[in-house]
Formats: C-alpha cells, structure tokens, sequence
C-alpha cells in the first residue's frame, strides 16, 4: 500500500460529502475517490440484510481503486455494517460512530447524550454502545428522524421555514426534556439541518457533526500509519454515483459550495 | 398464454398495494403475482435512465411466473418506462397513466386539472400528454410532491397532523388557486394522504386514485381478450420483495387493512 494512493469514501448517497469537504480542507494534498450510491439511496430505512450487501458492493468498488483507507461516510453503514467492513477489507477502515462517540463523550459536561439518526442507526444502537462502552455512567437518548433525510435532499432547510421547524420540534422535543447537553448529529445528512435543530435545541447544547468527526479521525489514522502523502500539489476528488450524474452534480453543489458540473461519473454498483 | 395464469402487478415499493386491493375487490378469483422493489424503493427522484432499467428488471421478473399480464401500479414508471414495457412486453400491459387521465377527463366539469406525483412523474408531463390528447382544450396544472411519499412511509397521514397539513398546503396552494375541479393522485402511495388533501382542497374537487382507475381498466382489458380466470375460488396473492419481508409486512397491513405476516418471499432483483 502506497502513501500516494487515494482514500476511498463512500456513502449511501450525497450525506458523505460533508466529510469529503472537511477532507479537503484537513488535506488538502490527498487524492480522494468518492461513491455515492445514489441509485439506491435511502440506506437508513432498509433491513440490516440488505445494507450490508450494499455496502460490501460500495468498499468493493473503492478497493477496484486501489484506496489506500476506506471511510464509510454514513451512520447508516457504520451503525450496521462496519464490523463487517472492518474485519473483511485489507486496508485501515473507520466508520462515522467510533470518531464521534468519543468527541460527544469528550464534549458533553452533564453525561446525558442524544443521538438522532435513522431508523437503521437508530435500531442498531450502535452510539449507544459505544458511548457507554467510553463513559459507563453517560446517559443516552435516541431518537430515529426518518424524515430529516428527505427533508435535506428536497432543500427544505432553513431555519425560518415552518415545516422544517415542526418537523425539527416532533423529533427533537422529547430529548430536548431529558435535558441532553449534547447531540450526536448521527446521519451525514443531518449538519445541514444543524441551524434549524440548534435554533430549536438552544445554545447550550453541543451539536456534533459525524462527517467532520470522521474526516479528523481518518487523518490521524493515515498520519500514524505513515500513509499520508508527501504530494505538495492540491488534488482535486473523483466523484462516483449509481445513478446519473445529473441531479448528484447540483445538490453536491450545496454540500461542497462550488460548481460540480461535468466532475461525476456513473458507474453499475451492482457489478461489484 | 392461460386465462388461469396470474396477473403480475408492480411497484417500486408499496404504493401499488392500493392497486392490489382494489383487484382483490374487483376479482377475487383472480390470482395476483405482487413484486414490490423495496430494496430500491423510491424510484420518483432517480433519473429516467435507472428508472427504466428497474422497471425491465421488474417486469422480467413477473414475466418469470408466466403472468398474463403485467401491471406497472406506479406512477413513476408509468411515466417515465410505460411506452418501454408496452413494446417490449409479450403480455398486455398497462400504467397507471392512461385509466386514470381518462377518468379525469371524464369528471372534470370545468377543464381545469391538477396532477400530482413524485419529481420524475412530473418531469416527463405523462399525465398532461395524456389528457390534452383526450381533452385538447383541458387545462393541466402540475405539481411535483417529492415530500408526500416520505410522509406516508413514515405513517405521517392523519388529516390532522399539523406535519400533514403544512405539507399538503405547500405542495397544493397553487393549484387550489388555479381552481381545479379534479386533482390526479397521479402516485399510489397518494391515496394514503386522500383525507388530508380533500381537507384542504375542498369538497367541490374530485381526487381521482390511480391505483383505483389502473385496477378498473386492468380488468376491462382482461375481460375483452378472455383472460378472465373461470376458477371460483378465492385466491391469496403472492408477495415479493427485494428487501427483507419484516418491514413490507407491517406496513402493508396498512394497505391492505389486513395481517401480511409470514405472507411476503425475498428475491435478488439484480439477477432479472
């Protein structure tokens, strides 16, 4: 494995690319190979079953790129499937939970934790676990948010519109009572809700951000390892996506903040 | 081909059940073939290059149980794959687009009709094609409700969730303005949300399922070539999936206002 190889990320479809965008801003020098598996996205209202197929077809295609480090950029995968990713690849792999438990657990001053999520993530526990693994006496609070997901990938965003708000309030009230001082934004989609739920939330409550947890991680990981690479040139990523590039290119415009057109190709995830 | 053979019936996921509730009404000693693709479920926000490819792997699939006929009872592929399967299928077919825009047609008492569905339904104008060609003078307002499938996935339905509500006025504002008299539910899954959009619209506007209408004709056409089955029984329909049966067992007992438990086989959709 060379250190000039690329890191392989992938996600279930546009979420993981708010951990692609902290990748470039952490390491600005290293190539990154990017799926998105966006013909069969959602992945969190899936069985466990099938999540994992998927997901082994996703590591699958980046290992076809020789990636140097594969990154499931999804709570989803990690939540279901990253035992199973962990012990099968041959290169150094890191989910979404591990990284971000332990922040939460870093950050958070009364021990009582809220972690939103899908309904996969959400059914799996695997925050949960891992936070009470970290801090035995934390208290932890979840709460799947089905519908976040398409509220994001329709742009029903922003902090003043009245449907974001209510649907913010239905999922968020019961952990707001249980007076959590931190909530693991657990889903890679979520952080672009982050101003609607802190609005709601308050200022006293931390959000913590999986993608941007992840992408730290994967960098002390790779630097460790002796895995970065020494390049002085600033790369550019490769994007990949199951469906065509079309509807990805605009909407990953909103994730990264810059124009996406013509840089994504489409690929059949099913030949994996 | 056999009048005592099946009719297979299609969806991206659940919504053709109201289709399929319908023919259990209409023929019940009709055998039904349901595949629901539940493993890609939704298809109305994928582009009509994947959308396509799907609905061929769907039908080959019900074409494996030898049906004598295959009903799309969706209303994005209907849309987008309907002229596709018509010319490539060796069996009758129809969508759901055709039944439905003529009984709107048919209703409509001042020519000015809304039609509603996902992202992909809209884009390809398929409702309004129709029902200018039947009714060139009919005036068609569209309105694209990526939201409305989500809602009803996630049991988001009565008519007096404020969730719901707001909703429903987003999506529906303009065409109440424009002053429809009919409105297409032009998505199975529509019909679910059938009290909260008559709040909103008003009893003088007439919503028009098209799972419904696609049952009717189904059995119009079945009824014209002699493939009417003679059998008395009472038949159970078969269903299948391509994610795991626990989740489509319980909601389609929504659907079907009955217990699906144990009823429901998984199959490998990517192998048709």
């Amino acid at each position: 494995m060379s250190s000039q190889n690329a890191i392989g990320v992938f996600d279930s479809g546009l979420g993981g690319l708010s951990a692609v965008k902290e990748f470039m801003r952490l390491l600005p020098n290293e190539k990154i190979v990017y799926f998105g598996d966006t013909g069969r996205v959602p992945y969190g209202t899936r069985s466990r079953e099938t999540i994992k197929k998927y997901a082994t077809q996703d590591a699958a295609f980046l290992m076809r790129h020789g990636v140097k480090m594969v990154v499931a950029a999804c709570g989803t995968v990690s939540s279901v499937a990253g035992e199973l990713l962990e012990s099968s690849l041959p290169v150094p792999y890191t989910g979404v939970v591990n990284p971000t438990a332990y922040t939460a657990v870093r950050v958070t001053k009364n021990g009582r934790i809220g972690v939103i999520g899908t309904a996969a993530t959400v059914g799996s526990h695997s925050y949960k676990l891992r936070i009470q693994r970290l801090m035995p006496e934390a208290q932890v609070f979840e709460q799947a948010c089905p519908l976040f997901v398409s509220l994001v990938e329709n742009g029903i965003i922003h902090r003043d519109d009245q449907i974001t708000r209510l649907v913010v309030r239905r999922y968020m009230a019961q952990l707001k009572e249980n007076g959590v001082d931190t909530v693991i934004l657990g889903c890679t989609h979520f952080p672009l809700l982050r101003e609607a739920i802190s609005d709601y939330m308050g200022e006293g409550v931390t959000l913590v951000d999986s993608g941007y947890e992840t992408a730290l991680y994967a960098a002390k990981v790779l630097r460790e390892r002796g895995l970065l690479s020494d390049s002085t040139e600033t790369q550019s990523p490769s994007f990949y996506v199951s469906d065509t590039p079309e509807g990805f290119e605009s909407v990953a415009g909103l994730f990264l903040g810059r124009d996406m057109e013509h840089t994504v190709t489409q690929i059949d995830i099913e030949a994996y």
